[in-house]
């Protein structure tokens, strides 16, 4: 299947892609009949191939985007119910191309000889195992840990799927390694672990990380996943990123950067609302305030975070109310919006109203995050006023973490630190075509442009 | 480097391969000197090409077999100090081929427009996760676990050279994991574990199990390996294997079976002295005897194990003792050899003489199979009076361990069970060409046909 640079989600927000075989009569009007009874439940077509013809008969494979199944099904019928045609079969190409993973593990040399193999293997091996036994440092250089990531994850947080367990989340850290592989040749693992408790997801980490050169928290839930991150850093001398906080931290400015260029701001001068307080709210808070930005205030679902409020907090709000919300600000969201600049979501589908949107500044800048469906859609947030938007589905964390690996394995950083991810985002705000936020992340020179950027901030 | 079908090790005893690069004057005996002045010092030449031609000069690529780094530097200061000729550059080519490790990570499919992207990764994603949640058994099909093997190690126990760590380990793994690629297509990960407690090892291997079809335990040293794998087994439902235990087992049995075959023996009208009481020892011992053969006699440090012996023992020794040495023997070493059939070694270099195996009944046979050096060289073995040898050499896990856990994968076995492994042993043994006890490992063919028989024996 060759689908080319058709973009689906965004033109058809259709999640999902099947084959479907129809056998149907072979006469001049069939093709289109058929055509019909697909297009009329939906779905979009994609391609249209014949691969069989009988005497009397043809058999096409047709691609389609659906937003359900049921969509599928439906069309399915009208088929089976039509004369002169019926459906053979109905392929989920998504669920086709997850068949047996979506990663696999090859040998960098081919064994065909004996020699071959006891240069990889034993005895030849065993001269490799002294030169790191002596130098452990020099297992960088001969081993594959200087491509090697860890993507661990508990599975308690997602994509919006919420908290559906380790076993369960393998296809999304699948799809994250395959994203490195071919975006930094950077060899990623899915590491799942079956604990939720943030002491023994440390524990176990630290236990294997001497196979890795990095690794990567993945979809692990707040509060515990700034927990994991810190202590982790603190026990290995690996970058260890959470990629829902710093990921996102790094796309968002990134995109923001290029907002305030279209928007003629400075971000010094620029006022932010925040709203949600989860991973990456207080990331993206952080990153922001270092890149100059001077005014936040966060809301999470209790309203804003200041100095000295107690209802739900933890430890990490509570850090982050002693450099946001300068002036204490106490009032509910809706007011909140008045005269802000910039509209961050990263919390939950529907929450902001076009009211809102309209009541900040003139040329606001609105990106509601939230996946699958955003605070509140970027068409009605233009309506209201806001000039540059962008939702969750243009802003991709997969445009920043594979250079951001390639290069702090590159430079052998100790961390990824914050002036690592701001060049990254810098790098990339550059690299896109105004009024694009961001650049095509097919590219793979993107990447190695932040990668590059990335391993000389690191030095 | 073409170098074919050369069988360096055997042939010439040599554990390392360099590429000498010399420059010489460009006159007819100039390489006849350099050749010479390289052999001169025990280097066989495998290998020659002309890289390079100026007026006056020839460079030479020369590709030698060395059985020490010495052997090398000795001939590059030769050379340096003979007239015309000089060492412009030495590779170590067994450091080369593991240079950024044996191993990587790819994408199955390709990512080319952002219709694949969206369906590796978010959002088409989402659906092959709720179809996980919903079945947790559908992960056999949608994700990489079908292939995937976790090979987990402490690094206490690495071929000859015994405890050096987990990352110094490191090299033997990634050769591991490029030969189960290579063989199996298998999907292979080192696992380092940073711990040498067998408890923690358990735990740890237990909770990120999940992220794997399979366990390989290797290189954990004994009496640990056989509590960490017993535990294990207990745990999980899928299978765990310790190589050093099982894989060996698996292929002296295969070899034995051909050798009784060439000796005209009966299993059960066999004896067996066993010299060695580690992983190898009792693991093969208990194979021997699951396959048919009644007496064994197992001799360590100590001396012979049996029924009621106090000193140095452990569980497991005591659990052997009560099912071998059913006569109760207690002599020394060398009596122990008078009249045997059949001796087997994975004890220490040097251990056995001539007049032990010359001892034994006519026509013994003779496994000395201690790594790197054997307990006897196989030559002394066979001028002794043994009629069929093999070591450690010539009897190597890796054409046993890639067909085990290929079988033990398609047929969803939860564990592999004696049965899998006694039915790897004889297929093997039958694909072998006698004189010959094992068959052409770099044959992928051989693999496959071991996995069919492991899969058919665990239905």
């Amino acid at each position: 299947m060759q689908l080319d640079d058709v973009c689906w989600q965004e033109r058809y927000n259709a999640n999902e892609v099947f084959t479907i075989q129809c056998e149907i009569s072979d006469k001049p009007d069939m093709p289109g009949k058929l055509i019909a009874a697909i297009g009329s439940n939906g779905l979009h077509i994609v391609n249209t191939t014949i691969v069989e013809l009988t005497e009397n008969t043809k058999t096409l494979d047709i691609v389609v985007f659906a937003s359900s199944k049921e969509q599928v099904d439906n069309a399915e019928n009208a088929i089976n119910d039509a004369e002169g045609m019926k459906v053979i079969g109905i392929c989920d190409e998504v669920m086709e191309i997850h068949r047996r993973g979506a990663i696999e593990i090859v040998s960098r040399v081919p064994i065909e000889s004996l020699t071959d193999l006891r240069m990889i293997y034993t005895p030849g091996v065993a001269s490799v195992c002294k030169v790191i036994e002596e130098t452990p440092e020099a297992a960088y250089e001969y081993t594959g840990i200087c491509d090697r990531i860890a993507i661990v994850t508990d599975g308690t947080a997602v994509l919006g799927l919420g908290n559906i367990g380790p076993l369960a989340s393998l296809p999304v850290m699948e799809g994250k390694a395959a994203i490195f592989a071919e975006f930094a040749n950077l060899s990623a693992i899915p590491v799942l672990i079956n604990s939720n408790d943030p002491d023994t997801i440390v524990k176990t980490t630290a236990l294997i990380a001497s196979s890795y050169g990095a690794i990567q928290l993945e979809d692990i839930a707040a509060p515990a996943c700034f927990e994991v991150e810190e202590k982790l850093q603190k026990l290995l001398d690996i970058p260890v990123l959470h990629d829902d906080q710093h990921g996102t931290a790094t796309i968002v400015l990134a995109a923001l950067i290029n907002a305030l260029k279209i928007t003629n701001r400075k971000p010094q001068d620029s006022t932010v609302l925040m709203l949600g307080a989860g991973a990456a709210g207080i990331a993206i808070s952080k990153m922001l305030l270092n890149f100059g930005i001077k005014d936040i205030v966060i809301y999470d679902s209790t309203g804003p975070i200041y100095k000295g409020r107690t209802e739900r907090m933890n430890p990490w709000k509570t850090q982050i109310a002693e450099i946001t919300n300068k002036e204490g600000i106490t009032c509910p969201l809706a007011e909140g919006f008045k005269d802000k600049d910039i509209f961050i979501g990263v919390a939950q589908p529907n929450m902001v109203s076009k009211e809102m949107i309209a009541s900040m500044a003139p040329n606001s800048i609105a990106f509601p995050l939230s996946n699958p469906v955003g605070e509140i859609t970027t068409q009605e947030a233009a309506e209201a006023g806001a000039a540059v938007t962008a939702d969750g589905r243009s802003l991709n964390n997969a445009q920043a973490y594979p250079g951001l690996f390639r290069g702090a394995l590159d430079a052998r950083a100790k961390k990824i630190s914050m002036e690592m991810m701001i060049a990254a985002a810098t790098t990339l705000a550059k690299l896109a075509e105004l009024p694009d936020l961001l650049p095509d992340m097919l590219d793979r020179d993107i990447h190695q442009q932040v990668a590059e950027a990335v391993a000389k901030a690191a030095k």
